[in-house]
């Protein structure tokens, strides 16, 4: 029996569901400071980006690249930050983060900035899921 | 005429040239601290990796491969970092970082963790880089 793809219950934790692409869960991070992406390549037992074959991995790229489109759509950014770190949550996952020179963290990098997680309240993330859903053409 | 690639001063002041592969010139970090290759697509103009178009994108990530493969060979790593930031220098470079659990500043990101650099010794700087040179087929 083959495995089944199970999202790490840290990163479900943390983040909104949005809907899958041809490879990756794309997930929003709950937190309204920075327009934050996760894609999370749906296949069992990724750690590593060298886990992903040369197939795997352009299709990969071009998840990064329409993720860090539609945060330039919805939300704007000065700079694209993206990250694949995975020192607390082995599943390999990607971040896809907008940043802005006035941010909580600028310049520093989003991941262990330290002050305090803005969640977002429904209202609010079930409007940026539709408008990501809407920029990614992810109509499930 | 054709504007030609020119290393931002201060990634050439933080690093030690290695060499050129096909897209993307090599740069190790100068922190001993941490097995850290830096990779600057010579591309004049390059900001995002957006920026890149589709095939050389696919070229960046196979370097990122060779990259990680050549740090897991002369260094070892619990886990690789990978992270596209570009917060303090604007010109596009790919920090590729081998990670140990125990390393100065395991779990958190190397970019803004802080503590001294630890510079290398002109000695070892030559023996890492003839390495590097040696794993990446670089001859020139």
């Amino acid at each position: 029996m083959t495995p089944s793809f199970e999202l790490d219950p840290r990163l479900a934790n943390d983040t909104h569901f949005v809907g899958d692409l041809g490879l990756s869960r794309v997930l929003l991070m709950d937190d309204t400071r920075f327009p934050w992406l996760v894609l999370v390549p749906r296949k069992p037992g990724l750690v590593e980006v060298t886990d992903l074959d040369e197939f795997e991995t352009a299709t990969l790229m071009t998840e990064v690249r329409l993720a860090a489109k539609t945060i330039k759509t919805i939300a704007g950014y000065d700079k694209l930050n993206v990250g694949i770190l995975g020192n607390f949550v082995a599943q390999l996952h990607i971040h896809v983060v907008g940043r802005r020179s006035i941010d909580d963290a600028w310049p520093r990098p989003v991941w262990g900035a330290g002050g305090t997680r803005r969640p977002y309240d429904s209202r609010l993330r079930d409007t940026r899921i539709a408008q990501i859903k809407s920029e990614m053409r992810l109509y499930a």
